[in-house]
């Protein structure tokens, strides 16, 4: 075979690999969605099984990170695993500027909600100053 | 290049595509584990977002099918997707024979939890019946 072939047999050798290893470890990275309000943005996270105190928010300039942990009691003895568990963090961008400290934060059924208001655009007035 | 090194490289391919299918459409399929309780079996799977009364159990001889639809009110303008929504159905192999009619649900914090009594071995008399 000559080397391109190779090469990209070797590619797809990794990617399967890697596919395999996602299946065996699965790290946990909860789905995310943002949506723009207008005036606020607001992401929505699906934690399902956390508690609202095994949940970090932290705000540092243009990125979000939310870190928590599922500390399910095991349950009998495992037959089969599908659900990511233990500790997860994932730090987002901010999709547009937000006013720092005014995430409003609730979890229902599941489901992680954070509003945070957008910065606003301000036109400057030119002042009338004396030259 | 010979057969069998082009059939694989052939499976590569198709694994490939299913990987990008899977990263674009992403269809729900909610994460399943099954636990092993002595006397009863236990399916936790993770539904966030989902309410009772949006959830389907289906018990079918050796299988259990869960279906439900996640419909959450569309929220100004979505920016960004990951979290996959809609309509999802699974159907769920039991690990251990169970009986009919035993199922146990409950809902808390997006994760499902259905308790199946196990079916019980029973070993039959050999009765001192007459010849």
């Amino acid at each position: 075979m000559n080397e391109p072939v190779l090469a990209r047999l070797n590619n797809l050798m990794n990617l399967r690999e890697e596919v395999e290893q996602l299946s065996s470890v699965f790290p946990w990275e909860p789905a995310a969605d943002w949506f723009d309000l207008d005036t606020h943005l607001l992401l929505v996270m699906d934690v399902p099984g956390l508690d609202a105190d095994q949940l970090e928010l932290l705000e540092e300039e243009d990125e979000l990170t939310v870190a928590g942990q599922r500390g399910e009691a095991q349950e009998g003895e495992l037959i089969s695993r599908e659900r990511p568990g233990g500790r997860f963090s994932r730090t987002l961008n901010f999709p547009a500027p937000v006013r720092a400290g005014s995430a409003d934060a609730s979890l229902s059924g599941g489901v992680l909600r954070v509003r945070f208001e957008k910065q606003r655009k301000t036109w400057l007035q030119l002042g009338a100053g004396k030259e």
